[in-house]
């Protein structure tokens, strides 16, 4: 049921990515190592990837005339961020492939969505119950137990539009903070810890997926992702599994990421699905030959996927806020320094990462 | 007697960069990774670093308004290849620190120069003597010996502005090829292998290297890079503190290599002095945690050097002219593949190349 192979784009054509983030500006320098121009988008003046980007748009994603020209520009699209409106998308569309497609973004870009479709699949997650009134938000209640959490159905990110709820009477003053904005109960899951699978597919049907990293939170942002995760082997296969069965059932082309919960009682569950390339596979630069930012274009381009064996261990840990202005003392150190030319710090803002690799070893050092 | 340092160039500002081959492309894609904007000069409309440059300038390099203005929006200038006209250098380094100096690359851009540096350092080269007339160059061959190579003394690169003379009644014919060029006349060595060392000092006077690679050439082209090389411990040492000599020397701020004839009785003989990152060092990018690129942009910006250790061993094999066509077969083949962004392939041109990694050993298994 794959699409069949379109025709590559050739080393020297273009990539047109929308979003230009520290994720835009890693794909952008992964097109480049391929001999692939990139073409930017985004309604942030100084965006970070408009410094390496070959061509540069800087309009809103609704601006009709910049899109087309956009468009016309590039061969293929991708994007660095979910929250593309869908008629943006459409217009795209019309132009020029974009990869992944529209119907891969409608399921993700809505929490319920995603989880009725992963439920449609037999892919186990928390219990959840979507919500509008108070009234179904104590109804929803009922069905998930507590403590729970109310989110945002879309545009949420690193803790933005959630909120705990530990108390049947802590719902009137936490329903106050959605702003009517429709919404879903997810029961807490009293996980051992979490993980991910980076994995892609390309439009011949072909999926790789990489070493899955146990990734740690704080304040719901990401800090640090290790590789290899607490996951034993037949864990690790069966995150895979369930990534690809995912990837398949949306036709997917690129790299997607999988966040799973991993239970005390050794159960996965999945937490949520990321169309594109993610935080916790930034590690892939240094520890694999070709890192998930590559092969995200190689899949948008029609390349062949790429090897995701892992020469090394990693720890990868973000700097966050102002934890990149001590810039000459984290040069010092070991490890891979990476700084995504943002103007300006703020707190829970990600202004780079930093790698460091350890020796490969069949099992993680406990803790 | 190293310069005292000075302040260095903070995350967000830019290096400008002479040349814009695959050597300054690699360059400002090391510069993005540090959150460091890239300026490219270059003479040349299609140049490969322009698709990558926050900006750009394409005028000649002795023109001096687009000097004046390009070195006005740069915080520190380096280049990608040598043969820069000195009075371009003389009319940046009044504006903007040059890093490595004039004075290291007048060295390096004279085979004659550089080969007396050597002598004048008591590092081992092979014979040779300056010539310009044929009666110049009868004598030269008198002290060489025979088979020696007539290079001219300055431009010269892969081969070019090289003749062989194997009898000397073939000299003649060879001397006419150099059309009246200052020459130097060198002992060919007969030599076991070639190797580099590709090391790298700060101005505070910090210097690193890595582990020298085996070099092999064919037609005057490097084909293949390999690390470990077969140099002994000893060996590798004895590579490494030339190379660190030579850099203290020149005051060097930067990466340079220093190319290597090992000879069958295990002596090395310096072969020459490049004053840039070298293509006997890419293998670096994926087979260290700070490839040679960042290595040397954190040089010319005054930053920590970073970490040379080698957590593989590599193959590095250049693509060469039309080699890097089937690139779709070389893009599903293990390793990692570089693609220089091209428009044309021509016979002899670097159109990319490829590294595989290998486990990390001790020893290089045999040829």
């Amino acid at each position: 049921m794959t699409a069949a192979p379109r025709d590559p784009v050739a080393p020297g054509g273009t990539i047109g990515i929308l979003g230009g983030g520290q994720l835009g500006r890693m794909l952008v320098l992964a097109a480049a190592r391929l001999g692939l121009k990139a073409h930017v988008y985004s309604d942030t003046r100084d965006a970070p990837a408009f410094d390496v980007a070959a061509a540069r748009t800087c309009a809103s994603y609704d601006h009709r005339e910049s899109l087309l020209a956009f468009a016309q520009g590039v061969d293929a699209i991708t994007f660095e961020f979910e929250n593309i409106p869908s008629a943006t998308l459409v217009t795209l569309a019309r132009q020029r492939p974009i990869r992944p497609g529209a119907a891969a973004l409608a399921v993700t870009q809505d929490r319920l969505t995603e989880k009725d479709f992963l439920t449609g699949l037999g892919i186990a997650t928390t219990a959840y119950a979507a919500f509008g009134t108070l009234e179904e938000a104590r109804e929803a209640i009922a069905r998930t137990g507590l403590p729970a959490i109310a989110k945002t159905r879309k545009f949420g990110y690193d803790g933005k539009g959630q909120w705990t709820i530990t108390h049947a009477n802590d719902l009137e003053a936490e329903f106050s903070c959605l702003s009517g904005a429709p919404a879903i109960m997810e029961r807490r899951v009293n996980f051992a810890f979490e993980c991910s699978v980076i994995a892609a597919r390309n439009d011949g049907g072909d999926f790789v997926a990489y070493d899955p990293p146990e990734n740690i939170h704080g304040d719901h942002i990401l800090r640090r992702a290790i590789v290899p995760s607490p996951l034993n082997k037949d864990q690790a296969e069966k995150a895979i599994a369930i990534t690809g069965r995912i990837a398949e059932a949306l036709h997917y082309v690129g790299v997607l990421a999988v966040e799973f919960f991993a239970t005390r009682d050794g159960h996965l569950l999945v937490n949520e699905i990321a169309p594109r390339v993610h935080n916790s596979g930034h590690w892939t630069l240094e520890a694999c030959v070709v890192s998930q930012f590559e092969q995200h274009i190689r899949a948008v381009a029609g390349w062949p996927l790429g090897d995701t064996a892992r020469h090394s261990n990693a720890v990868m840990d973000n700097l966050i806020g102002d934890e990149a202005e001590c810039w000459q003392k984290l040069a010092g150190q070991p490890g891979a320094l990476h700084l995504y030319g943002k103007r300006e710090s703020r707190p829970g803002r990600k202004m780079g990462h930093i790698t460091r690799l350890l020796p490969l070893t069949g099992e993680r050092d406990s803790a």
